[in-house]
């Protein structure tokens, strides 16, 4: 029997994406797959059958595509709804396509739940499954997903060094870090303490309400006691009524998805400096908006997340050669450290957002607790830089 | 003879400016001084007379200091005049230091005279040298300088990483780098391209008038052709009188040195990108400015630079030892690729600023010539990562 597999890539890209891809190629050769195509631009490129030939890229240049931030096959903000969906089942049957991975978010698991359906309803029969990738790590039903260690990891190495700079120069330094619901990344920054007093000192997550009183005198409390203060914010920080502190200031620009654009501005470093000078009096105040890097910088990744992207790719087509058919890939915690692949039902992470624990977030609102830390520290990968000090 | 030397750091810190001072240290060790002192935050922490007995450091501490970003010493943005440069000559005489090594850019060159011309009129016998690190590579009389290379190496990197995103969600693309009057940093955007049609697209630097009706024609053909468009710009781009883009927007901060603040906000990078919008009709326009992690991120610097920054350190300390009294060092190129490190007067450095060679910028006033990229390639180290592309 021919197996024809037709592999697409949705969201935001992420530096590991591609060894999931990757992984889906090689492990479907392996299985006597007859046709590995890649669609480009997710699913936009499904009903616009722009198709590639995966099997005729060589291994020495996949092996390089794996190692390659962002995503290879190109990727989409469409976000299908069920007549959208139903033409992408008109052109897998018309390629003859029997089996559908698609590598994402919440939404993309959402889209090959709709395909599925769809698929079931006419008849036809096809395995899709869902690949998760996201650097925001808001996946229900998974320990952590692929993409996020590495931009955690980028986000350690950041703040490590912008404790060092304001070490140097003293002052007030702000980063907003991606996440519009989801602070894990921004928890991230934790991550680069390794002595008493080392920054970043301030972490506000978008899981807790954005108090501008609060924010002025736990900064205020810091500067005052060390005569310099980091903090590391989410871009999706929000007052009382959930409305982001940022949509304060600018005109929003609404994605497909109906979400504001918070990343790609500097608006709310710009507009907390501001305040920090004004109501604190405060002369030397930078704020850095972590941006694009945070998930596509050529060079800093998680050994540990690009290994475990592979195999996702791979656990897949062995859950397809299983007979398995709509489902997610999830990755479970088996002791420490290590993970085990599942499957888990599409509608348990299709249009969900994990947040990060309460019992992850300190009592004060303003910092991870060290069980956060230890959930992360094994996911970064080995050979962190350490830094030195003179005393 | 005692030989007593006092190290200090000024101006931004660099990836590598700690391997000029342990590299100093390790060889005032070796020739036999006396006694080693770091002063806390460059010129301020010498009329404060906060010193580091740096002699009792282990060498397995100064090596991690060495390979750690940001100044170890702390640093300063003071900018001594006549009246301060009196008062360091009195903290060193009180101390009996006579060497004084000052790491740092043009200005911290400047301060090296005054104090050198101070001892001369006082008759005290002092050695006092400049050891030159900028990210901006701006210092005269050099064929570059320690740290722009790994800030350079950083850029490519984030650009390289920038452009795969961009091919993935097409849309425009902005990275606003560090460089008041220099363009260096921006011009090493340019490493980020490997195959035709790889971005950034276009390049603006400071060394050429930015003229806004000039920059939306250049995207728009980029975008019209390639249907995306990565643009790197200085943050110092300027209209014809000179006036800096941003301070079209922002209340401008001064610093002591009496320069508008242009890092640490998002403000230029959100004016051009809501021009494009709004001229060109385009959707979906990302600004991202590059900010610290420029000069402070840590993991990524280039070997060459670190290489380079570390022999500053000991060849100062052989220049003093040869007796030589009040200089700058300099770094030069020899054949393609090796350096050899010399002297030359502080007036030829102090104060003074290069800027990219008319001969290295495009005749369009867009891009820099593949001359500048010869001469960049090798400064920015082995093991760059090179992209794989699914075709």
């Amino acid at each position: 029997m021919n197996k024809r597999l037709l592999i697409a890539q949705g969201g935001g890209p992420t530096a590991v994406i591609n060894q999931t891809l990757v992984g889906a190629v090689f492990e479907a050769q392996r299985q006597g797959f007859s046709e590995i195509y890649g669609a480009r631009h997710g699913v936009r490129g499904i009903i616009d059958r722009q198709f590639i030939d995966l099997g005729r890229e060589t291994p020495t240049r996949l092996e390089r595509v794996a190692y390659t931030p962002s995503s290879a096959l190109g990727s989409t903000r469409d976000k299908p709804d069920a007549a959208y969906c139903a033409r992408i089942l008109e052109v897998l049957k018309e390629k003859q396509i029997d089996h559908f991975f698609y590598i994402g978010g919440n939404d993309s698991a959402d889209t090959v739940r709709l395909v599925s359906e769809a698929a079931e309803q006419s008849g036809y029969p096809l395995c899709a499954l869902h690949l998760p990738k996201t650097v925001d790590n808001d996946l229900v039903g998974n320990d952590h997903t692929p993409g996020y260690a590495s931009a955690a990891r980028y986000i350690t190495q950041t703040l490590m060094g912008a404790d060092l700079d304001n070490r140097a120069l003293p002052g007030v330094y702000l980063a907003v870090i991606m996440g519009r619901h989801a602070g894990f990344l921004t928890g991230a920054a934790a991550m680069a303490r390794h002595y008493p007093d080392d920054g970043p000192h301030l972490l506000y997550l978008p899981e807790r309400t954005f108090d501008m009183d609060r924010f002025l005198a736990d900064v205020d409390q810091i500067y005052t006691r060390l005569g310099r203060c980091v903090v590391a914010l989410s871009e999706g920080i929000h007052d009382a009524s959930g409305e982001p502190i940022v949509t304060r200031l600018i005109q929003a620009e609404k994605d497909a998805h109906g979400n504001v654009q918070l990343s790609g501005t500097g608006a709310l470093a710009d507009l907390l400096s501001t305040t920090l000078r004004e109501k604190l009096g405060l002369k030397r105040v930078r704020g850095d908006t972590l941006g694009y890097p945070q998930r596509s910088f050529f060079g800093c990744y998680s050994q540990v997340d690009a290994q475990e992207a592979r195999e996702v790719g791979e656990y897949a087509v062995q859950c397809a050669m299983a007979g398995q058919r709509a489902q997610s890939i999830a990755l479970q915690r088996v002791g420490d450290y290590a993970v085990s692949y599942t499957l888990i039902p599409l509608t348990t992470v299709a249009a969900q957002t994990r947040v990060v624990a309460d019992d992850w977030i300190t009592a004060a609102g303003n910092d991870v607790t060290p069980a956060f830390c230890h959930w992360l520290r094994p996911l970064l990968g080995s050979e962190l830089p350490v830094p030195g000090h003179i005393v």
